[in-house]
């Protein structure tokens, strides 16, 4: 399977607004809750027994889910906050562009999330926001993300988030996203660099594999990132009330580090494409100076090979080979030969 | 013939409005006629002995044309459902561009359904599709679609498809076909994902086919699925009350696939592009490693041929010759000749 | 000189307004005049000792002229037609871009004919159209066209042609010209399928030739092609009423046309372009299959030679020459040096 | 110093409106003056010992100055036809992009002037065009021009030029101008196509070099002509009083040069691109068939050599030696090996 | 870490609206003070023990700070000019993309300031400007500039900088920012034509190098200097009254230089890119001029040796050894051999 496709063939054929996840599971889905105003704050896990948590008119809720495979789950809780089929369908296809959906009610947001990860490479989650009155909605495909300095924050208190609505908690989820990216646009810069150096200094077959999988990280990172420019610009020109509370500024934020984020993969896979050209340059390089060694020890040797070879025959008459200053003048000929060979490699610049 | 283009000009001078048919028949048309309301349906094949299906009022009527090649038949179809002249040229003339074009009574609608043979590569088939008040009719090149499951839905009546207008049946039809074109692409991406690793481990003569052969894929998907984006965006945008049944949220749903696959498209055409330099790369790398093993063979065994053959030559006068350590100096000499060229390619990192 | 342009600098330094025709003349102009109304039509060649034909209320006047050197000729049509100097000057400098003028009481079309000489190559031909009330004029450098059977048409009277005004008659030429670009495609597209099959197959020297050659074929046809999309574009949206008689449908037709050969010579293009890597990966292959075929002989024979050569040195006292077993015992020394070889060789896979 | 960029950083501190010159001056500055009407005209080099010719409402005036480096004599030009400070700084400054400037009273114009010269290759020098009622003022960087037919067409009273204003005047000047970028390019045309014929017969190491300089000549002429689209654009657009004698038409008809240059530019840059493609394959095509040369010659003779060698060894005990028909053997086991040799090469197809 | 990002990862997880500098940070922050009218003038270092200085109504004050680490101090002089947060944070982030943004009583500018030092390569430092009433304060990373020529102007008056408001002295410090990128681009200009020189004359690996170095700075002046485009179009159309003293024609002339910039850029990035193609070129030409020389000694001496090995062998009975002509013959055999060999290469064109 393509790394950049998911199994959404599965799905071909099943009337529109099916959800259906396309992913691989391995895990049960974990719901956590989160409920805050500027005094207090709580966080439990949900249990699936229990009804979902309800919006309060004095508090904020976010509601962070682990897992969209499980469909029943999923569909408790869109009953609950009234989501439309087809954005709970949107959210389970985690093979989404992303996108910005204004519902009214509710505004639903797709993005990506980036993680680089040492061992296996790059890591792309969806996670899917929908934000309405007084509550917010995270779906994840798995645990694991990029939240943890938020959810300090809302713990702690510090920064105005536990003073601010759910436009504000959106946008900061958003944020973070959008400020981690850079985190993955680092690490693969730091690659490109060791690719770099690499090519020029001691360029062998495993390193076209390396620029190899860093181009294939660009272009992932680019489906990812670009359409972030679009939804955050849309963001910025919306004029649903639910997103009134966020200041435009905050959004033009976002829009300027995406387009920053772009810039900066854009020069990378020019870096990187053109790494392939400086590696071939460079081989070719190589090979040139293995051809002049080549070259020069053939031509020094194998016409003195043909001189040894042409008194070592065995003709009854080659006087030469009676005269008593033939085998030193022999000798003299062979290394006037070799010195011319070496002065013509000289002057040809191959020495 | 050239797999971009059909015998167009076949056409060429015939008065603007003349159906001729450009491809190649090998069936007759077979017309299959569906009619369906949210209690029952009927299913049958039309015999062209009878006169051409009637639109009913209470009922929804679908026709589906495989094969666009005999004139009068379809001329039939023409009168009976009141379509333009052009519209019919279109239809035959199975090389259009995917387009959308609203005639007020009905909406004509080209385009590419895209399939992908293990053995013959990707087959692109021309499907028209003429919507209008209480009827659908499609237009196929060849029997065998990728709407079995549709028809599956309307023998079983699962979903929304039965309760619904004509329209939202033609919508069905090219979420279907756009859903299909992701299935075209995991398979394209399998495929790349192969010759790149077969890239990388051991390209040979083949993998070039097997690279040229997926860029001509991917030019043909693209030629198919690019022209989709603008289709889908002025079907979002229409005003023509035939479409009104179908929320423009779902037409969203189609452009937001279609830029899907067009983004992946090209991630998948600059990945194929670099496979050619990386295996142009590997292979000069490949180059460099044999020139290495022949410099070093030659490198070494010249000079010491050269060495033996002079202590063949048969000079009556020789000292050395007659040396009693004479041949085990020669031995040792060459030995250390040799090993000082194996120091030296070890210092150059050739060993 | 260029292909790309024609002598054009001749013309400079001379007044605006002069017209001067750029290319190279070897016959003389020939006009003929086409005279038709629904009931019967008449044909002649003009003689150019008589007026310029007059327009008639109830029958259209078509008149052709083969040929633009002829500048007192041109001016007498300039004159009895009331065309402008600019306009004239357009016409007889033969190095246009396609483009359309509106001028009120008649309309100026520049466009290109493309026809492929399996010979010669691709020919060009600019064709000026001049559209007034009853009247079509058309200017071409050379006789032999594309219009064979529109002038079919019109003495046979099919379609409608006969019956529409002469705005049609214009718009039959484009879409004549427009079908024909779609025969140079396909033959440049078979061209480019063989050499394609070439440069996988037994790529050589001409191979190189062949491809750069489809490639300025391209190039001229896109010069050709391109402006046409907003020459047809503008016919669209024209809203003079010269061209009220054929539907706004028409025009669209002719740019859905040009927008599809457009599309097919960009795929053309990138085709094209890869030939040439391609071509380069081959090679190199090939030249790698070569090295090894080299490198295994002498990585073999070198080393064999030299223990040959090193007992025939000619010392006196060389023990193991005496040796009852030293020549077979050399011989099977022999055979497992080269039997290590070819092991290592199939081990690198080079066998 | 690059050719792209004269020594702009020689200014870069000063106040803005400061004029200097950033050129080398091998000459005083020369100024002619033209002034006619409809019935006569008088041409005049003007002496710095005497006042700026005066504007007179019945005749034409155009002062030519041939050299900005005199700053004084600018600034009594500056002040004599009341030109703003920042304009005077543009014409001084000879490395501006081309525009158009509309300062009411005025139309400030700098253009590039192209000329190929085939010693030094692509002169560019930059010339301000001043349009006033009444009068234009042109100044150049260094005497000689492409200008001379318009001198001519004053002299003699040809065409209308002598009829109109001032801005006619202008419009021819711009005319001319542009009319030679087709002679410019008519000349690289050449030049590239000598080289494509190069590349694929003769290629050495020269070829690189004129390939190298062509790009570099398109690349100046692209700096130079490509803004010339938006100023012949604002000129069609523009509503200033002072261009009203010129129709339209007549700045479209420049744009429509423009847009031909452009687009004979990119097809050359296409084709310049492809030539070192092209030169690259071909070399390695040579380097490949010298490879089978020095592979054929060595799978014959080395294995010949090594028997050779075999029998010219020493051993005491060697049956074969003796054998009458030993030597007749060999040379016919010589011939098999090499005929299969011979045989295996002319199925490989390297004879 | 990689040249194109600073370590803005450091910053995630904070809340939105915290300044934290991202840069290395080694030496204190320093402020100096100008304050003048159009009669004097004052300069001096603010000490840190005082309040930050006053706006003073009848003259214009400019505070210039070294360092952007010190938050404190940052502080004390956002709250005494009233500056949002959120600037606050950009002004510190030093990797902003430059942007324009106008806070109603204060404009905020980011730029990218860039000197070429010999040695390090291209310095990139982040140049934030807040333009109020009266005020003009810029934050710079580190001390030195490229601003002393205008720091003479306010001393010695020169130019008309006393005597206009603060806005006029922003746009001075642009304009230098912009004309210093001319300088950058020389240098650049200049490094590019010696790679140039070299490629074509003596390529070795370390051009390689210096062409990757090339090409890293021209991206990164790209990033600095493409989107000042769009600031300094936005500063060209923007209505704040404090820019009101600034002529329009001004921003327009800082456009027109970014946008020469650009273009030049551009045109450098070509011809970089294409010098890798034509080092590679130049390689391969070289390769086959080694083999060639490696061909022709081999074709030569190989079949030489082989002869004379042939006559080295011991068999009893070779007739040809006894004849008392074979010595010559066989030398003669061998002079004719070497004769044909090098007329077939002469042939060939390889000598």
């Amino acid at each position: 399977m393509s790394v950049f496709l998911k199994r959404r063939s599965k799905k071909a054929g099943l009337p529109p607004g099916t959800p259906m996840y396309l992913g691989d599971v391995a895990h049960s889905t974990e719901v956590t809750v989160f409920r805050y105003d500027p005094q207090r704050w709580t966080e439990e896990t949900w249990s699936r027994h229990t009804e979902p948590p309800e919006v309060q008119a004095d508090s904020i809720l976010w509601v962070n889910l682990d897992g969209v495979h499980e469909t029943e789950l999923l569909e408790r809780f869109r009953l609950a906050f009234g989501i439309h089929p087809l954005v709970m369908e949107d959210i389970v296809n985690t093979d989404q562009r992303p996108k910005m959906e204004d519902h009214g009610d509710y505004i639903y947001l797709v993005v990506k999330m980036l993680q680089l990860h040492d061992v296996e490479g790059l890591a792309e989650e969806q996670i899917s926001i929908v934000v309405g009155h007084g509550f917010v909605l995270t779906f994840q495909e798995e645990p694991g993300d990029v939240l943890g300095s938020l959810r300090d924050r809302i713990r702690m208190g510090t920064g105005r988030l536990r003073t601010m609505d759910a436009a504000y908690l959106a946008y900061s989820i958003l944020d973070l996203i959008v400020d981690h990216y850079f985190a993955v646009l680092e690490g693969l810069g730091e690659a490109i660099d060791i690719v770099q150096e690499e090519v020029l200094r001691s360029p062998d077959s495993q390193t076209l594999e390396r620029i190899q999988r860093i181009r294939r990280r660009l272009l992932l990172s680019r489906k990812a990132i670009w359409p972030m420019r679009e939804l955050a610009g849309r963001l910025e020109r919306q004029e649903n009330p639910l997103l009134n509370s966020v200041p435009t500024v905050y959004f033009r934020d976002i829009y300027d580090h995406t387009i920053h984020c772009i810039d900066t993969l854009e020069a990378f896979r020019e870096i990187s494409a053109s790494s392939l050209e400086i590696y071939l340059t460079s081989i070719s390089n190589r090979t040139n100076d293995v051809m002049k060694v080549l070259t020069i020890i053939s031509t020094i040797f194998l016409p003195l090979s043909f001189i040894a070879g042409l008194y070592g025959m065995n003709f009854v008459l080659m006087p030469e080979l009676e005269w008593p200053w033939g085998y030193p003048m022999v000798l003299g000929f062979m290394g006037i030969t070799a010195g011319c060979m070496l002065f013509f490699f000289r002057r040809k610049g191959w020495l």
